[in-house]
């Protein structure tokens, strides 16, 4: 067992510049001019760093589909850009971007990442998705094909992306002065890829970086989603509300890698968390109440009918009446359910048991650090993760505090790295070196 | 008449992080591995903004079609990340990038650029350029179409690309911590942009830069060529190698701009011109007989046709003789040939002639540093000129040359700025604000 399996790994999600709570922009302490500053994005990186945090996560979405009248855009203005920025700027932190594999041509594509890979020695990561979003599409002035279509493009491009990847052989950078000999051209050759929705001819003018290539990411589960996974990915960004279903969907990916011809320690599988935290649980929930002071109402109705109780917008500072509490019937289509009433039942007012992120996309510990590093240590004790990509309420602190609050009691019981192992994300991951396409899935 | 008009405006050009001479990789005081080297790409930002020279033009091309067995590619590795670093290491200098309008998605273009933009505190250019190499094409398993569609396609690509800067108002973002309003979401509007060829929806969510948005420059000339730089371009990367010729393209570029309802003062010309600097003549023809030393000989055959003589391989070292001379008759389809007889009549060896740069790509003023300010000083007088694009032969010391050498020469002439007028591209360009389309055009 190496020492990578025996440690949970990290990332963080990076977007907006304020933090991935609604209404961060307005939180305390928050410039609101973030959005468009690159500066508090570095900042954050360096943050993120100084915990030896193994990587970023910066999601992606080309489009605009939030209501910005109150709350911000979720997302970086582009994630690509972002890195190039925060890498200058760092060392050893990883990044890793989601780019669609729906709307960006494969050459650009590998061209782009893998000159990020370069830029950052060896840090880089592709997050590799397809698109479904009619209103992403709007936006290239196409239509979302059918799912079998969006993969088999999917897995044409990514092959195209490896492909051009390997065109530039690790070897043919040769930059000798004495001899004169640039480059040796045997070792740079044209990929010459046709497949039905993408092609390309190569090669990639790109030496390799220190890592070779760019990890691949996937995300989303699913019959597809794991054909994705199991073949190329190296990290899958997860989202899940229980152990079980972590621990299950692990499992395919593993098994989807197994199917693939390759050895399942080599998908890291990372379950979303997001902490809340505070000396204490009061103040923690306080913590929440004032970032999403002008948002959580909005929220009651769902809260309602996750509760399958009707509760009126007067309730929202008193606690659920114990009629409200007894009538209560956890949706059996949500798994935040049965946590949502279990908050309930400790008499919180409804507003407060909106602010204990209840119906959060992530599960969110509240309290002191060491209930985050409790919940992060059970999960990953359990066998339902590798590690946890975390998403920090409020950028300006809340990274700090991930850093300086969690990581130490982690670290402490042995469970988190106290030193970054080498230099670049495939060090970070234990990932084994890879250059063009994984020889085994041909 | 106001200053930017009796004064030169300067850009440089920067690709492989070696410099614009062929085989400057292998130069003395150069590091071979500067391929990859985005410090280095830093550095030379960095002594070009010490020099006030208006921008940096980093030229693209997405594929390799040069031999690398003894030569590098001439090219940065991908230009919109290499200004994503450079542009956090400087304060005021612009960055010009080529973007191809025929490969890649105009949402992608927008929002690329505008991010760059943001980033960059509004330095940022595009110049806009239609693909014709068929190599190119096979990168994005794609074929060459006609000229006239490629320009229908580049009218629509830049059209929806403006657009979809504009598409976030320029007042749209609020960011009121008081009233909780982030942004008005009246001011953010799709442009619903349908072509022939692209399409886009929008809105893009990024506000404006300090500069509003991007600088559209052009390449190219012709009817078709200048039809966009007519109604777009704020700034036009011209190739030319005589007074009377720049002069025409600038007046053909200005009544394009005319024709389209702009002030011809908002469009910019810049001649293309290579110095070869060194205390003396004799010295300037050391320096790049160093440089190519490996390389200048390959260009003997063309040399020949050129003057319309053999010329054998064994005279590379020699002088013409006399009835060389006089058999000689410069090519009339070359502009470049009258300077090669020229230097030739000077007793050159052969390799010495092509030291001189008579076959590169543009003017080659050898010698002092004043031979280069007076070839600037004659264009711009001229009026054949608003400024040039230098590209210096190796970037390491080459560019620190320049700026130390060449520009205290024209700003004591009074021919260049000693401060930068404002913090934008278009305040060093002397160019209007412009956010979204330009209404003129409607």
């Amino acid at each position: 067992m190496t020492r990578q399996s025996r440690q949970m790994l990290i990332g963080l999600q990076l977007g907006n510049g304020y933090g991935s709570q609604p209404m961060s922009w307005r939180a305390p302490g928050v410039d609101p001019a973030n959005y468009t500053s690159f500066d508090a994005q570095v900042r954050y990186a360096q943050a993120a760093e100084r915990g030896k945090i193994q990587f970023f996560f910066l999601p992606d979405f080309a489009g605009l589909t939030s209501d910005v009248t109150n709350d911000s855009p979720q997302l970086t203005l582009e994630p690509l850009l972002t890195i190039a920025a925060a890498a200058r700027a760092t060392e050893r932190i990883g990044f890793v971007a989601t780019g669609s594999t729906t709307f960006t041509e494969p050459y650009n594509l590998a061209r782009q990442f893998k000159t990020l890979d370069v830029m950052s020695h060896g840090r880089v990561g592709w997050n590799a998705v397809t698109t479904s979003d009619p209103n992403v599409a709007a936006n290239y002035g196409a239509q979302i094909a059918p799912r079998p279509e969006r993969y088999q493009r999917a897995h044409e491009t990514i092959q195209i992306v490896q492909s051009l990847w390997g065109s530039w052989g690790e070897d043919a950078w040769l930059k000798d002065t004495e001899t004169g000999r640039f480059a040796d051209p045997d070792k740079i050759v044209p990929i010459n890829l046709q497949g039905q929705h993408v092609a390309s001819r190569g090669p990639l003018p790109i030496p390799p970086s220190e890592q070779g290539q760019p990890v691949i990411f996937s995300a989303g589960g699913g019959e597809y989603g794991l054909g994705l996974a199991g073949r190329y990915a190296g990290g899958v960004i997860g989202a899940t509300f229980s152990i079980e279903d972590a621990r299950a969907q692990r499992e395919s990916i593993r098994e989807a890698a197994r199917a693939a011809g390759r050895d399942p320690d080599e998908v890291k599988f990372f379950a979303g968390v997001m902490p809340a935290i505070a000396p204490s649980v009061r103040e923690a929930v306080d913590r929440r109440l004032r970032i999403g002071e002008y948002s959580l109402e909005k929220r009651l109705p769902y809260l309602g009918s996750m509760l399958g109780i009707p509760i009126e917008a007067s309730r929202l500072d008193r606690p659920l009446t114990p009629e409200q509490l007894s009538a209560a019937r956890p949706s059996p289509f949500d798994p935040r359910a049965p946590r949502a009433l279990e908050v309930a039942r400790e008499g919180w007012t409804v507003r407060e048991i909106l602010a204990h992120g209840v119906i959060d996309y992530h599960p969110t510990p509240v309290g002191p650090a060491s209930v985050t590093a409790d919940h992060m240590q059970e999960w990953f004790e359990a066998g339902a993760v590798d590690g946890f990509w975390v998403s920090v309420d409020v950028y300006e602190d809340g990274i700090d505090t991930f850093v300086d609050e969690v990581v130490p009691i982690l670290q402490e019981r042995g469970l988190f790295h106290t030193e970054y192992e080498g230099s670049t994300l495939r060090d970070h991951l234990g990932l084994p070196r890879q250059y063009g396409l994984d020889p085994r899935l041909h």
